[in-house]
């Protein structure tokens, strides 16, 4: 048996949203989930003991990044990621693939591998499916991801079409060269930009390769809203209903609810935990700026209608004042609280699919949020 | 009745130190004790949570920086700072002398007060005695400071003489301008730099005044160590027993057990957290750049003696490569252990002087901690 597998609990009536756990061997969690990024090994300013209180189950870290820093060689020793950062939820590694494409410069594409530049020492690397396996065997991460190459967007269809093709063939190798799959289970990445029959084309290429889990990459990118649906529509039918579906880098409230309802099961983003380094904040009542300088006297919390430990015990006054004065507990807090927001909205879209309703909650939230005004913001 | 008082339990036969415990509005915390500083209504890095787990009774915040920003009309209008920050054991501030003297430039000392420029904006401020007063009612601190002038050292016998006589008629003017005496204590401070018998006098123009604490200013601001002791030594017989005594800006565990031992109460520094955002942490065998490249294969904890969170759950090579990444955990982590090591000293030091043998104990600590070591370093 795999080392991940997916139950499938219920399809919601009213949209085709999937209602699901995913065993790891590090836990079980509900989804449709959204994962923290902890590039580091470490989700910017929290403590894995928070990101227990507020609910994570799984988190993501980054391939690329503990390569370079500290190495893996270093985690392994430390007995893995989990007891290295001190967080025995599930983690899922990726493969470096996006970082390589999307950080360094000089990148040269060859079967093999990728050859390209340290986006910090400015050192050559050499990135391949070998070693990209090699590396997140190191970390011990629950779900590793295959190496894919992640083309820009938009891209000419016969460059997409090479580049499905050669993913294709490094997904093979990945599960070649993956040493622990007793331990650790590997997702294979469906590719293919906007063209139904690239997508089509390699996700029944990977399917047949029988990973215990797909992501649709190469989306979230820059490409229009409906783009992304459209794609995720003619996509997912190309997926086993007994795995689960990882839609990469997405983690605007609107996103995962759209995703959720063309069957989506997994999440990651730093989008929450970006913005809220920046003083920004995900509240029922849609993005609320706390640097702003209307909240200097404003003792009411972030959010009213939220109940996470930030909102209950510090006002919008003094987040913003810690912000402007660069006190980094002020990025605790909002961190916590975006955090907390997206966890406790992806319980609800678990309840609404439970009630077959998830539609209508859509509707709602999107109301609510302000999401159907004119020009209103993405997050 | 004094908002603020002083129960002297016991003291040490072998050394002449006081146990004891000060009662504020805000609870009871028993002395010698430490004070983490909150600069900015918060202790770099910490939440109030922490600092309570860590067993901190009492912090320091600062009038100056919090004058500056948020200003203190917001802080009121938050319910006061303990309201404010979410912190509901007690809090000391300074006056804001210390910061005018040693953060502005072009100040301007008068009999009303102090001009001086702002250090952020550069705006022209002015600071007096009431204006101190006035913040710090606003502020709404447990203890507050009578605004000193804060000389520098080494300063000449008559520049001293003067400084002292007009920092006494300004203490006379703080307790006049002082609004809320039922529920803040307001502390007298004793200056005089190295001189003994304006030390003297100093101490007796302020104990006059009936104050319900006093303290010694105007020293760990460069001079020898043996001459801080001196100084602490010839002044202390002029203050009252039945008062708790304040040694401000003194954080290093070496003058923490020395000024202990010539009978002081109180000690604050942002020593310790200062260094622990720069990667060095206090440990039972002496300081440890956790930064250091020979710790990055050290899965050992920062202090095998140490039982804090950070030393029950994570490694050298962790906290390290966090640092090393600019993550902002790393600092969380190293501050925490540091606070709870200088609270975890206070408590040893209480414990020695119940049992009459603070000498033997600051034998061994000294030897431990290599501070007997030529060339030591001071923490």
């Amino acid at each position: 048996m795999s080392a991940v597998t997916y139950e499938l609990i219920k399809t919601c009536k009213q949209t085709g949203a999937r209602l699901g756990r995913v065993h790891t061997p590090h836990g079980t969690f509900e989804t449709p989930v959204f994962m923290p990024v902890g590039t580091l090994a470490t989700v910017k300013t929290m403590s894995p003991e928070e990101l227990k209180e507020l609910g994570a189950g799984i988190i993501l870290s980054n391939t690329y990044h503990l390569w370079l820093r500290p190495g893996e060689d270093i985690v392994r020793e430390a007995g893995g990621l989990h007891k290295f950062m001190n967080w025995d939820g599930s983690i899922l590694t990726d493969s470096g693939g996006f970082q390589v494409f999307s950080l360094s410069d000089l990148r040269e594409i060859e079967e093999q591998g990728v050859h390209f530049r340290n986006h910090i020492s400015g050192e050559k690397l050499f990135l391949s499916p070998e070693k990209a396996m090699q590396i997140q065997n190191a970390l011990g991460s629950d779900i590793m991801m295959a190496f894919d190459e992640c083309p820009p967007y938009p891209a000419e269809y016969k460059y997409m079409k090479d580049s499905v093709e050669r993913t294709s063939r490094w997904a093979e190798r990945c599960l070649t060269a993956h040493e622990r799959p007793d331990d650790q289970g590997l997702f294979g990445i469906v590719q293919g930009g906007e063209y139904e029959d690239l997508r089509k084309q390699s996700a029944r290429d990977l399917t047949a390769l029988d990973f215990p889990g797909y992501a649709i990459g190469g989306l979230s990118v820059g490409e229009p809203k409906d783009v992304m649906n459209r794609v995720l529509e003619f996509t997912t039918p190309y997926l086993p209903t007994e795995k689960p579906r990882y839609l990469m880098g997405v983690g605007s409230p609107d996103s995962l609810i759209d995703g959720a309802i063309r069957g989506i099961d997994m999440f990651d983003c730093v989008l929450p935990t970006r913005i809220a380094r920046n003083g920004t904040c995900m509240t029922s009542n849609g993005r609320l700026v706390v640097r702003n300088a209307k909240f200097a006297r404003d003792f009411s919390p972030l959010d009213p209608n939220c109940d996470c430990h930030t909102c209950r015990n510090y006002s919008r006054a003094y987040i913003r004042h810690l912000i402007k004065a660069d006190e980094t507990f002020g990025l605790r807090l909002t961190t916590y609280h975006n955090l907390y927001f997206l966890v406790k909205l992806m319980e609800q879209v678990r309840e609404a699919i439970r009630a077959d309703r998830l539609g209508d909650f859509r509707d709602q939230f999107f109301e609510q949020y302000g999401f159907n005004k004119p020009n209103a913001k993405n997050f």
